[in-house]
């Protein structure tokens, strides 16, 4: 009997994402000897090329865009396994075409496995997946059949419901794997060592010590070419409902007994389905939108657009390690700088034992996770400032990953997922449940600001942190934004 | 009516410490505006110098060993102030000379204060004090008198006691400033800050979270030329009783409601009571003793002195927050490096989630705070190595007071002290019942070790890390010495 062998499908793969992402980690996975032998990568899309040229894109993609340098044999070896056909998503006799090239490539292997990567519009999603399943390439045979959906996973509760319906129709839950390329970067699986390989942070991280958190993730971007896509999208779409909310999930969730993907996104609904729901009264109030100055200008956009390109939100997590704290999100483009940032603001001290000076008082301790741009850790802490007295000051202590790890380069979000997927992990996947939590927290605000009775969306300046009425919703909690690391980070003072 | 007067008298003026550091730390106050106008500095000596000698020889030791460069016209107005008597500890009518000289500088100032420094050989305390009793001048009249005693205060309980006795026959317990000058350091002020004007670490300062503390006052040097003195002192004595508990109870003391002498004091000398007293078999299981290859051989060493140049002891504090934590403690001298740190570690993670490869293990988090070399603060803790699983490796978060304060001079401990005392604060000095329960602590080890039955002491080569008993000592516990600050320290690994 022959050995087994694994087919990557990439539906797309004539796409930006497969040029710039897939094939730069599949690449790499197979220079550092993660691909197993008899694997074989099939690009699947509209345009009539040959094998041949089809490599020759893919290897220029992949010189431009990844991240190790492409030398001529590996990329030559590496190449023999890249197939292309040329097929219409719409059409089911495509996908028998698709099912007789797999057999050709497969061979006698067996057996033989099959990862199927939807790198397509969205409004495609529904199709591919009725004709996976029509002609019968979902179907397991002793190989494994699994497919990878990019995101947006729908645009509201309703949709995405919908689209899980599509889904298991053809596949099972356990086969499905909802990507969130977040969940891919090394700093937010950090966030779990950080919090559970580590047995001093665990003891403060609930409502007894911690203030308030907050989660920013800025673009200094504007939406450039993507303007027409955005402008239907914006950014609760965009980044709220999946990035932040991820994130979120991962600083407030309970332990779970194991990293593995039943156990830990157990956890991670946990937290989305114990999330608040806000009415739409309550909207204008927990929530503020954002549009820079000039989004109406960009080419794309429908005139006087609402969309909004900045949200802030305030969202309280009903259960008992939480309750009473507020997480305040927020995301946006054309700001002031681009920079991911967890952070942590715990409470004062309960009794002040130095006698401060007038005005003085104690800065609450910070805990900084910083995601980018200079991925690491802060804590901001008070010192005593040296000579008579007793005057403190917040100091900053810092660890910073890249002067820890050299010699370590980061691998890209892809590669650790794709890799996860070849191996049947879905840990670092969102599962169908979570994907809908996000949704019903999201959907009162996109109903109550698509709403023609909204108030308008505050306007804001290029550049700066949002509009002044992000700052005021803090401010009235007797809060303000806190930003520790990147160039204007308080970290770097 | 004049203004009033404060009056420093120096007895051993002409000693080592005034030199070194009394003269320069007065001088640093005077020129920082900390010193009032109508203060002076009446040297009391054997040498028969005059005012003019006294304070050329003062300049000189200024010059040498001051931290501010000395300023001509600076120290001439501060010279001015500075004079000089020459006089014998043991002659009554010599006090009755320092009384009539005092008089005459202070002429109609009222009220004047006066603050009388004990910086004589520890055999010496008595007479001095009597004296001063004797003599009327520490009778108050409307200006305060204090008593500034150097260390060592006693050399076992029963003299510290009866030292203790002769002083309050002169002055009541609220006038002595007993000085141990590591109290006087920016760090180790620092540890109270850190501990109680931060709201994240107390919650994890106590048995419940801790494995155990570690406590090290590390010398590079030898005895050297104090090897006469140091010979009938050693290690428990010179470094232990005063400086290693002092550290001690700042680590582990309850929060005082405030800063002041009293109920800072009152919480440390709970921690004194709270040890646990060793018997003479118990000192042999936790305590180590060791002398440097060498020290026999140095000038002033009994022939076969087992005076131990090194120590190392396992206390208990018997009280809720502590109880079954170990404290560690470890001086020596001609070690490998001179280092003052305190080491937090914390206990393990209760439960490891993540799949550890075969032999790997979670490091425990480990906090270190830094008296010197490099005075600051590091948090060792677990992160994620980049790539693929969730392998965790320890890296260290850190905080360098030099480099957060670089426009501020770290002030030397005694002007700090200095001015504490002529301020009548004082919480950072030793109070008596302080003094007596530390010694009680000691005792036990002073006796077994003095005793003729005593296990022979351990020989360490010079340059190492004490002997290897000490090692075992942290074994036999399944512990080992952390060091985290300093050139070989794991925070510079």
């Amino acid at each position: 009997m022959a050995k087994g062998s694994t087919s990557i499908v990439i539906f797309g793969a004539t796409g930006d994402l497969t040029q710039r992402k897939l094939l730069p980690a599949l690449f790499n996975l197979r220079c550092k000897g993660h691909l197993s032998a008899n694997t074989n990568i099939l690009g699947f899309s509209r345009t009539p090329y040959s094998d041949e040229e089809f490599r020759q894109v893919m290897r220029k993609g992949t010189q431009e865009f990844g991240d190790l340098a492409v030398h001529e044999d590996e990329w030559d070896a590496f190449a023999q396994d890249l197939y292309y056909i040329s097929g219409d998503l719409g059409k089911p006799e495509d996908f028998i075409r698709l099912g007789q090239r797999l057999d050709e490539l497969e061979g006698d292997a067996y057996p033989h496995d099959r990862l199927f990567y939807l790198s397509v519009a969205p409004r495609l999603y529904e199709t591919a997946v009725k004709n996976l399943g029509a002609s019968g390439l979902a179907q397991e045979d002793g190989g494994w059949r699994r497919v990878v959906i990019e995101k947006p996973f729908g645009r509201d509760f309703a949709s995405a419901q919908a689209l899980n319906g599509v889904v298991h129709q053809v596949f099972n839950e356990g086969q499905v794997y909802r990507i969130d390329h977040y969940l891919g970067k090394e700093t937010v699986q950090n966030l779990l060592v950080f919090r559970f390989a580590n047995a001093i942070f665990e003891p403060v991280w609930n409502r007894n010590y911690v203030d308030n958190v907050q989660i920013t993730v800025a673009e200094e971007v504007d939406v450039g070419d993507r303007a027409g896509y955005y402008d239907q999208s914006g950014v609760l779409r965009d980044m709220i409902q999946n990035h932040l909310l991820q994130l979120l999930t991962m600083v407030a969730m309970e332990p779970p007994s194991a990293v593995d993907a039943d156990a830990l996104r157990n956890r991670k609904v946990d937290v989305l389905k114990a999330i608040r729901r806000w009415t739409p009264d309550e909207v204008n109030q927990h929530a503020v939108s954002g549009q820079y100055r000039g989004y109406l200008d960009e080419k794309g956009v429908r005139p006087g657009s609402t969309t909004p390109t900045y949200a802030a939100l305030r969202l309280y997590i009903d259960n008992w390690r939480w309750h009473g704290v507020p997480f305040y999100l927020r995301s946006g483009k054309a700001m002031a700088e681009k920079i991911s940032e967890v952070v942590i603001q715990f409470q004062s001290p309960p009794h002040v034992m130095f006698s401060l000076g007038p005005g003085q008082k104690l800065t609450s301790n910070v805990l900084s996770i910083c995601l980018q741009p200079d991925e690491g850790t802060h804590l901001m802490f008070e010192a005593k400032v040296p000579g008579q007295g007793m005057e403190t000051r917040s100091v900053d202590m810092e660890f910073h990953y890249e002067s820890s790890f050299e010699s370590q380069v980061i691998p890209e979000a892809y590669e650790r997922l794709l890799q996860d997927a070849l191996e049947g992990d879905a840990t670092l996947f969102i599962r169908g449940d979570h994907i809908e939590e996000a949704w019903r927290i999201i959907d009162p605000v996109l109903d109550t600001w698509g709403n023609s009775a909204a108030p308008p969306v505050h306007i804001y300046e290029p550049g700066a942190w949002g509009p002044k009425a992000a700052d005021e919703f803090l401010s009235q909690d007797g809060r303000r934004w806190l930003q520790v690391c990147g160039v204007h980070g308080e970290g770097h003072a």
